[in-house]
């Protein structure tokens, strides 16, 4: 089925009356870097006077929870903590709850403080990570340093503006053990910010993979580790939930994977309208629309 | 052909007997770290006596060739310039006689002071590399500083141990130009030293093939343009020519793709016997031994 663009108040209608669950992406929909996106208030506040559930989904794992309400609330946009998923806490739960890592092992993050403070909120423990002796050159004698630790249990790698060749020598000599398993928070391939894109999560964790040739496994959007974590809040009709997002192979993909009743593309982040119509798209989402808040200007 | 072990006199003759060019991986094969193999440099003078061609081919970006010289004098190992082949100095060459980069473009480099040196030999511009502007950590203003440059019409990546986020970032930016070209000394996952394995110049690398999605172009090992640098050189019978090294997958299979007439694994560094003898082996060496020094220790 082709996607529907939602240009007129009439399809604006038809689309909110099927959902009752609004999951949605946020960089590159709800703001792009540090500006606000045209109408995007008034479109979560309209969402919220019909009654729609809203619930923030963010593969962005620099923040934690606590941090990213900030962060929306900064940009005007008001949010509870359990309105929101990040990937760090998706991480952490699955860690915690699914692995059952042992008190004993700890996790050596390739990250920043949205992990540390997830991980910390589930009660694993963790070394690496905002640790400022992470944040320094590879000297000679860390070559001859360096061996696999068997009290870590894992390597969980985020976006790290940080990384450098310390963090991958160290990951690296972790995950040479078969047991320590290799963990990812998201592997988007890019980071929309500042008006352009940067390497993401998933480019952070690219040597890791490349060095030791293992998959890894990750959690966060697309995986359905996500639409885990937030079906053990809500208990919603995975039917009556609509994903919105910008990006193809993430939030429309995840809308897919996971079941959901619809998905909804912006064309204000990475991904264009030429990329789900190209015929070898992998996945097309259900309606698209220029930017959210034509949600909005279109029943005004 | 299951691989032969030169484990007698007469099957070591017999192996010498048949080339007359002996061209040496380095790393896993001279030395370990800093550590000479047992008998190596008897093993080489042997060889010369018996007149043959020794030639020094290594991966490792991080030296020129005069300074892999240096590196070689100090283990004890003489060697000539023009009998080192580097996969800088192949770099270097396919940038400046392949690609013919023109004169006001430049190479932004991701390695060290080997690949800035080849590059200067060969009259090619380059940025990037060493500047201890590139050694430092990503600030808040480099995210909207940061666009392509269409001055730079490649991006080469070597093994960096010094690779961090700004120059993913950098490089990211640039090679989202499409004229712009991923070029990389090699995709070796790992690199050996002292005694254990760190990530290699192709996990240095593998973060930009992760967010530009493209494939890049390697010139060393085992690429056929680390061939064609020295077959320019000398121009000899590749069937007389065998090629030593630790390698499976680089050096057993540089030897294969380029017709040379045989490969001879050393078991003194990443590859094992096991990685040969597994069924689904992409490639196998004609002849295997414990270590380079046997062949002399056999004969005497």
């Amino acid at each position: 089925m082709a996607p529907i663009k939602l240009e007129t108040r009439k399809l604006v209608d038809e689309f909110l009356d099927q959902y009752d669950y609004f999951l949605f992406d946020c960089d590159g929909v709800l703001w792009s870097g540090t500006q606000l996106l045209p109408y995007v208030c008034e479109t979560l506040d309209m969402l919220r006077r019909l009654g729609k559930r809203i619930v923030f989904v963010t593969n962005n794992s620099t923040k934690s929870r606590t941090t990213y309400k900030k962060k929306l609330e900064s940009m005007g946009i008001p949010a509870e903590i359990d309105e929101i998923f990040g990937s760090a806490y998706a991480s952490a739960v699955y860690i915690k709850r699914v692995l059952k890592l042992p008190e004993d092992k700890k996790v050596y993050v390739i990250g920043e403080s949205g992990i540390e403070e997830e991980l910390a909120a589930e009660g694993v423990q963790y070394c690496g990570g905002t640790d400022p002796d992470e944040r320094r050159e590879m000297r000679p004698e860390d070559y001859d340093a360096m061996r696999p630790d068997p009290s870590v249990g894992a390597v969980l790698c985020g976006l790290d503006s940080h990384i450098n060749y310390l963090k991958m020598c160290r990951a690296f000599q972790y995950l040479r053990d078969p047991d320590c398993l290799l963990l990812m928070t998201n592997t988007d391939s890019t980071y929309p910010t500042s008006g352009s894109l940067f390497p993401g999560a998933g480019s952070c964790s690219a040597p890791l993979r490349f060095a030791t040739g293992r998959e890894g496994k990750a959690l966060g959007k697309p995986n359905p580790e996500m639409l885990d974590a937030i079906e053990a809040k809500f208990q919603f009709d995975k039917k009556k939930a609509v994903f919105i997002g910008d990006r193809l192979n993430t939030d429309i993909q995840f809308a897919h994977n996971s079941g959901m009743g619809g998905s909804l593309m912006v064309l204000t982040g990475v991904s264009s309208e030429a990329d789900f119509s190209a015929k070898d798209a992998p996945v097309v989402p259900k309606y698209f629309i220029d930017r959210l808040g034509d949600l909005y200007t279109a029943r005004q």
